[in-house]
């Protein structure tokens, strides 16, 4: 039987870290490794220059870093900057069958190598990967349209506390079955004394499928929990979204050799726009997992074509986003808490609040009682306020990521109309000083009435929210429960000065199978989740069959294969 | 939001019991609450003699325990044991519709009184069924076939051990996460603090389908597990074997309603012999969760169809159990370990060995050398020993328990000429001396050469053995490991006193996805597994697509709400 590694340099280096991570993850408790601030007090002086040069450095060239993956000797690379720019970055198409194979032979040796050293040796590698957050910055930014502090923070640091999160869980996961037992089995005389060995096998080669939104943070959970289970892994970037994972892989697959592993372990198929990789390699019987985050209708074809084949599929969809005002003792806090959350990249997160339900008897609040009407229009002119300023605005705002998303912003009337409601606040064009070629939207708000759910009871991708006026509070809880067990949701929120609503929105939401957030009125927001204490998603509604990073997310990576003997 | 109850009067009965079994558990070591001996010294004087009236007294009856199921007020109920008799027990049949609205109605209490309580309460339906475990083994004797010792451990205390086992992995699982943590942020000033809530929430109704030949044994992970997570389960027994199973949850639903409880978590749907009750319910969009013990094309559409509805999938199918003989220090150990294993309820174990392995230049042995010819006739030699005594005989090899098995034991001529084999060993009918209408037989060995492998690379379930003559041990494992990985396996053995060959032979388990068995010759046997410590089945292989009872067989069970706000 191969040994396990028990000694490796990156043990020692990374150990005090992991133990930390895992004691985080087990109180799900603060925790982050990586400083969310881009400060050069905390990165280095040079961090932000060199960045942006090495970021600048990469664009109109072929990608090198990756030159030694199995190529076909073609050249992919159609990524445009939703700030305008052409990124021009030209990556070698994968030779997908050289590829399967490269990764089956390096998966013997990682394997073998046991939980422990591979936990660490990836505790580098997104080490490795922080150390380059503003180049990575400036690459997400340009690929997802997020803002530059927002690519900073949610495209590295907080992207990488997950993969952290993914490495410790799915460690924590292995530790709990020993290596080996002597089994003794009491028996007329001597007992029946056996060892029982347990080795850690992975499923095989593992896919992930990235998207243009959020290129590193929603990849990192699936690429980390498959590595730190054993399974070489596969990513197919989204065409737009490539140069974040390119990085990612590039930096990787250079501590892999360093650590004396095979640069196979991680592979970045890349192809053009209206490529068909996703699929083609779903159905390839040599991938055993697959991690997706993108638009439902593909994600549903993973969980049931692909699912059929018996391969694990996870996925993150899309749902209905809902916020539920009941009542408030800081409407001013609660007015900017939510105009952030629909301003921040345009509405354009997965966790972003969609609609909005509102009680037709109004609002009580510390500013006293407010119509639905006055609620309305206040909520209006909070989101108006937070966007005033063209140059603060595009930094929260960042660009529009593709054309679904333009259109329906430029046309709010339209929409309105074509869905039967009201305009109650328009889509703002913003004009960004230094790319004056970008899209760049406010949030705009459509008032339904609560029995007009053909309106809101489909995504709505981008800065468009809805305001429903409901009965009551009640009708309002039991619509939120009804539509997202029916049609997915990734985040809850309420606002409410009263136990018992509060309570009933409590058990809406586990109805609902979502998380809630309640009376956020300050710097928390809804569409913000924290590795090692907030599940991102629940798997408990259609929006996403799996949360990061919970137990479900990695135990099924890998199988127990016992080998018993007497003594 | 609903508080969980922290004291419930089974609570303290039950603790030490589940601390006891979680540190098992963890460290895998032998742990059985459950005596497996039959002896009235161990379970009362009159154990033996009021189990038996007691299923006697079941016999030609209305099941009236159940009685207070939803019913269609049809009566189903076509059992005939397989040593004659027909049980004549009558089942109401299950009103479908009201029984999942009757789960449905049961959910919120049985969740909200969360996990701790869940597992003392289920604890005590183990315990309860333990006290009935000589009943238990009439029953399971009288539908599955098995003798009745066999009967009375496996489908007693084996089968509860397994049930228990299943409540604290599941329990474990659920105390991984806390009910709630302060999360606190540093941040200029104050740090931000937040309270979070995490609220675990079952799926909704689980679907577990029994087999006919381990009844209990291999539906109880699957029933326990599901409401350990607080899923209500319905059962559907197999046809032939409904009795194991209504007493079962005739039992639990008796210390649900005692403990405060719906007894509606569980509930049976019997049907008759062909009945399609299995798969409508699979289909039903109300279950959530399946668990299936049986053929591989009924499992296959389940894994196919049910899991590409968003269900969660358990599946324990079939495949080709292996024995690889390279060599042994103790030839008449192992050909005795050997015979039992084949004899023992006619290979009518999903774990029986069927596949044996044996080089064409003959197997060294404390005996001198041994040619493949000689071994064959050894096994078979050893076979017809084991089972040359009527009286005795019966009971290991139980009676076959469908016309499948009685036809292919009745013509192993026919079958040989067929696969294009030889017969080593005939199987020999034996008369049992209390049921003369039992067909019971003795395994049969057919010898094939190793490039025949359409003869041996389909399940062929009952008493039929293949000797395979390969060319040496190291094709003999290369072949393993192929088929397996291919057809599935549930267990694997391999007899060498040569270190490297053993360590070839973990290899080949591991790449096959098997547990492996090393030179077994004394009192454990391949086909048998022991709760808390050896996985039954990997997950790994097509066989099976879960293991009893690993972390991936009980996370996905339940899905966790987090609601978060200030403090």
């Amino acid at each position: 039987m191969a040994e396990t590694a028990t000694t490796h340099p990156l043990l020692d280096k990374h150990r005090e870290t992991l133990d930390t991570a895992a004691q985080a993850l087990r109180d799900r408790s603060y925790y982050s490794r990586y400083p969310e601030s881009p400060s050069p007090r905390i990165y280095g002086e040079n961090a932000p220059g060199d960045g942006q040069s090495a970021h600048e450095a990469t664009l109109n060239q072929d990608f090198s870093a990756l030159a030694d993956q199995p190529t076909t000797g073609e050249v992919v690379g159609s990524e445009v900057s939703p700030y305008g720019p052409t990124l021009g970055v030209r990556y070698l198409q994968l030779d997908v069958p050289a590829a399967i194979e490269a990764a089956h032979a390096a998966l013997p040796a990682w394997r073998d190598a046991g939980a422990e050293v591979r936990a660490a040796v990836l505790t580098e590698v997104v080490d490795r990967i922080n150390k380059r957050s503003h180049e990575m910055a400036h690459a997400v930014m340009h690929t997802s349209g997020q803002p530059f502090v927002m690519s900073f923070q949610a495209g590295g640091p907080h992207a990488q506390d997950r993969a952290l999160e993914a490495i410790v869980a799915a460690l924590e996961e292995q530790r709990r079955v020993p290596a080996s037992v002597i089994w003794e089995k009491p028996a007329k005389g001597e007992p029946i004394r056996m060892q029982k060995d347990y080795r850690q096998i992975p499923r095989g080669i593992a896919l992930v499928i990235g998207c243009n939104t959020f290129p590193t943070w929603n990849a990192y959970p699936g690429i980390f929990a498959s590595l730190a289970t054993g399974n070489p892994v596969i990513i197919k970037p989204h065409p737009r979204a490539v140069l974040p994972l390119a990085l990612t892989t590039a930096i990787a697959r250079e501590v892999f050799a360093e650590a004396g592993f095979d640069r196979a372990l991680l592979q970045l198929a890349a192809e053009d726009d209206g490529g068909t990789l996703a699929k083609d390699l779903a159905l390839d019987p040599a991938i055993k997992i697959i991690d997706y985050t993108g638009g439902t209708s593909f994600g549903h074809w993973l969980e049931t074509e692909a699912a059929a084949l018996g391969k694990l599929v996870y996925t993150e969809k899309a749902g209905l986003n809902t916020v539920v005002v009941d009542s408030t003792d800081d409407l001013r806090g609660m007015l900017g808490n939510l105009a952030f959350s629909f301003s921040l990249y345009s509405g354009q997160m997965c966790t972003a609040p969609q609609n909005v339900y509102v009680p037709a008897t109004g609002v009580d609040t510390d500013e006293g009682h407010v119509s639905a009407d006055q609620f309305a229009r206040r909520l209006g002119e909070a989101i108006s306020t937070f966007n005033a300023d063209d140059a603060r605005a595009v930094e929260i705002l960042g660009a529009t990521v593709n054309e679904g998303v333009r259109e329906r912003a430029t046309d709010i009337a339209g929409l309105a109309s074509r869905v039967g409601g009201q305009v109650v606040l328009d889509s703002r064009a913003v004009t960004h000083p230094a790319y004056p070629d970008a899209v760049v939207r406010t949030p705009a708000l459509i008032g339904v009435g609560a029995d007009n759910d053909a309106a809101y009871s489909q995504e709505c991708f981008g800065p468009v929210a809805f305001i429903i006026t409901t009965a009551d509070t009640e009708e309002s809880l039991r619509i939120f429960a009804d539509t997202v067990r029916e049609h997915g949701g990734m985040t809850a929120a309420v606002y409410s000065t009263d136990e018992e609503i509060l309570d009933g929105a409590r058990e809406a939401a586990a109805e609902a199978g979502v998380g809630l957030s309640e009376n956020l009125t300050g710097q928390i927001f809804v569409n913000q989740t924290a590795a090692f204490s907030d599940f991102h998603g629940t798997g408990a509604n259609p929006a996403a069959n799996a949360a990061y990073a919970d137990a479900a997310f990695v135990a099924g990576r890998f199988r127990v294969i016992t080998s018993r003997r007497h003594i």
